[in-house]
């Protein structure tokens, strides 16, 4: 294996055919060495190779896990090959975890809120929406095939590390939402019309959906809500912003 | 003019020489067109042109302004000039508005919210602090010097039209603090630590602050402040997306 090699997992083709993923930047790779991620190798400049040596061993000593490979590079090839645009501190390449199932998703629910994503396009909006969710203590969340990859370098970026805590899964959204409806676990839906969601009832647990940046929730989906839920606008914009409307929604369930 | 010199204006440099600003894409230019701002000319593709011809039609009427001159360019120049990755509708060319005092300002804020922003560094938050701003009913905006520039294009996107409708400007914030604070002017900063935002009085009117996305408020700036706000943190997140947290302030003091 060479960096020139696992760089191209930037791309989901490869990622798909090696079950793998990178993760670029000194905070990432740290904060995935701190996770119960499997960690495969790492790329690192010499300048931080003491540092990530480091926390390679105390990932070793804490998983029992064997200690991810270091290979020193230079800052210049790490950027070319990168998809950071200034220099990086390393690359590290990590095993993507296995999706849990719908069952496992709606046991979850009974008990705490899931969040779950229908078509979100950019991956910064959904990175964003992962830290958010992080901070806000959501640890569960499911989003449709349609939805960009989760482990596309851009979202594991804009994630801060979030990624590492969050248990995302991939699932037809409309059989989950009907299984819920019918195992009576509420579920919330954002939309520009509907019940302010400061005047909503939050039960303490369901699932909060939350739709595409140009469409919304689909027709479909929206069929198997139990509650439609909006945030007051108080100006003139058109619309929020999918990843603001997460964070203003998140806040008001846990006030 | 050509497409090829105005298309130069996505440089802060050409801005501040002409005065002149580009907003790029359908929905810029049309929210631009029904706005108070001095529109020069447009370059719209040929299937764009009679939407265009007419919203400018429309313009000329309600404004008193000349209508501004439209050019039809193909799609393939045009997005090789502009800054935009996919094809675009067109490019428009306006004029900037002057900016108001800090009297001005401190007016506004005896009797509405301002939004401060404090060395903000990514466009694309920018952008969409003024969308979420728009959306929350702020009309007014006060940057520090060292903010991005409003009016780089990828601001001017991600505000999603929302530019036309609020009052940018840029002023040294030490200074308004702290004649705020004489005139007994609240002003309210986001912190990592601080009151509650759900638990804190606002009263209708002040500065809400925002700081930067990797240092926050800074310093001598935190001793003009009279409340220190923050937003409870559930989960493990380090902190949140600055417009995140923006969303979630403005979302809190209008509930």
């Amino acid at each position: 294996m060479s960096l020139k090699t696992d760089a191209k997992l930037a791309l989901k083709k490869h990622r798909t055919e090696t079950g793998l993923f990178i993760v670029e930047g000194r905070k990432g790779i740290l904060e995935l060495l701190s996770s119960d991620f499997k960690v495969v190798r790492v790329y690192a400049t010499i300048t931080e190779s003491e540092l990530i040596d480091s926390a390679c061993a105390t990932y070793q000593e804490r998983t029992g896990n064997p200690s991810p490979i270091v290979t020193i590079v230079n800052e210049k090839t790490l950027t070319s090959l990168g998809t950071l645009e200034t220099s990086s501190a390393g690359l590290a390449v990590a095993r993507m975890r296995t999706s849990i199932d719908e069952a496992s998703i709606l046991a979850v629910a009974q008990s705490a809120y899931v969040l779950v994503l229908d078509d979100i396009q950019d991956p910064g909006n959904l990175g964003t929406i992962i830290r958010t969710a992080d901070w806000f203590g959501i640890t569960h969340i499911v989003t449709s095939p349609t939805t960009v990859d989760v482990y596309n370098p851009k979202v594991i970026r804009a994630s801060m590390g979030s990624f590492t805590r969050t248990c995302m899964t991939e699932l037809p959204l409309e059989s989950l939402l009907l299984t819920a409806k019918e195992k009576n676990i509420p579920s919330y839906g954002a939309f520009l019309s509907g019940t302010s969601v400061h005047e909503t009832r939050f039960e303490g647990n369901g699932f909060i959906v939350m739709g595409s940046e140009s469409h919304g929730i689909q027709e479909e989906l929206r069929k198997q809500l139990t509650h439609e839920i909006t945030i007051p606008k108080h100006g003139h914009a058109e619309s929020l912003n999918v990843a603001i409307a997460t964070g203003v929604i998140l806040a008001t369930l846990r006030k």
